[in-house]
């Protein structure tokens, strides 16, 4: 497939009654794995790729970094990779124009921008704001002829902005709006009650894509909703991450390694992931 | 710590007694995980490092790469941190001096390297190019006036070289030569019969390394036999990658994350692991 070739494959897989199940990796192993797994693209993780850089998530490891990582992982498999920009290294509309340039560059077919300020005393972009960084998104990958999947995440849950029916109004407002800046679907990360679920998939004129949490509702329960896709973010290299701190509590205290050989994958099988044509 | 005092911690860790059980990492999350579990020091794994960059091992993700990510997992921990540079990303003296030069700017302690040429035909350095190998990377840690610990491993168990008594001997012989070139340590790869342990911890003088195996030894085990450094080499990745493969399936086939709960380390855990002063 080529670039142009899988943005359209992926931009289908959005569509009614697919059950689109995209799981987040961090690294070329686990996008390498979830490939194998039969997953028909992938999305990145901006906290996963902070934390396996070990740093915190909130553009802290930088958008030089998140890119280079981003262009590694979309050189590893054959799928479709869709990047977690934040919200596009940048609070201007050049400024995200620029990181979307390099984001086509580095191969992906799809971007998560969210309107997440990262400043807790105005923690979302004004609407307007947040459309003309949409806007200049989408302008800029149509400039390149490239057909973008762009994924506009809104952070009224994240951030709780507002309580209850305002907080979900507020959601349908900027879900609204920003599809008519350019998105092709709306992601709202923690909404987890099922009568809000069913609103937003019935308010919202797009695909919705929501987070299958480990403690929420789990993906199956969310396509019965009416979820289009769902994607997983940084939970498995929480896990991953969970599983290192019990290896790492059994070696120290007890020299073994019982925990290390629960899940083990061959070295073998491991090299055998990492051959052309996957590099 | 500064880098030198680091670097005399981490010599002191082998001597006698010690039981010195050394993780290896291949990230940042990785190399904090351990740091966070209470381990003096940590090393890196090569083929961690390769795995999680989506490519095969064997200093094929190169030396800038494998540089940048020593250098990041350097920066994330303040315990020593020593470097598997592989077999030094070259034949020459002059291109190990180069690479060890490199590393210790990077920040690291010390640095394993072997004696493995990559070539399936005549698999290990003769005994005298390594000496002049070993020799240079000593040469160039002295001219920096910096105590490197040097950890020369020698394959001839890994590529199997030679049968029984004479792979001993031969593993003895290099043991002896690599510390005669200026090696601190000797590791050894895939040795596991016990007997043969007991022989080279009797006949190399001075400290012995070999990595605890899922299947092998424990670290408790080895210390038992007289080793006095344990590692775990990509073991741990592996582990963690295995844990990934079934999360996938899991994921994929049920629309479940029941996998994902077992070893869950929270979100705001994970944050607070990277926070200053550990970037």
């Amino acid at each position: 497939m080529t670039h142009h070739e899988k943005a359209t494959r992926f931009f289908a897989l959005h569509q009614s009654g697919s059950s689109f199940l995209l799981p987040n990796a961090w690294d070329g192993a686990s996008a390498r794995l979830f490939e194998e797994a039969g997953f028909p693209a992938i999305g990145t993780t901006s906290a996963g790729i902070a934390f396996a850089h070990g740093s915190p998530d909130g553009e802290r490891i930088g958008r030089d970094e998140m890119l280079h990582t981003i262009a590694r992982i979309v050189s590893v498999v054959q799928i479709p990779v869709t990047a977690d920009i934040e919200a596009g290294y940048g609070t201007g509309s050049g400024e995200v124009a620029n990181t979307i340039e390099q984001v086509i560059a580095a191969g992906a077919v799809g971007v998560n921008i969210e309107d997440n300020t990262g400043d807790p005393t105005s923690p979302l972009y004004p609407v307007e704001k947040q459309m003309e960084r949409i806007a200049a998104a989408r302008e800029t990958a149509q400039r390149m002829n490239f057909p973008l999947v762009i994924n506009a995440r809104t952070d009224t849950y994240l951030a709780q902005v507002g309580e209850g029916q305002a907080r979900l109004e507020e959601t349908i407002h900027r879900g609204r709006a920003y599809l008519q800046a350019g998105a092709d679907s709306i992601f709202v990360p923690l909404v987890l009650d099922p009568a809000s679920i069913q609103i937003l998939v019935r308010e919202i004129p797009a695909p919705l894509n929501l987070l299958s949490l480990p403690d929420g509702p789990s993906a199956r329960e969310l396509f019965q909703l009416g979820v289009a896709r769902v994607s997983i973010g940084h939970n498995a290299m929480l896990a991953t991450m969970g599983l290192v701190s019990h290896m790492a509590a059994e070696l120290r205290e007890q020299g073994t390694s019982e925990t290390m050989k629960r899940y083990f994958y061959g070295f073998a099988e491991g090299a055998a992931l990492f051959v052309s044509p996957h590099r």
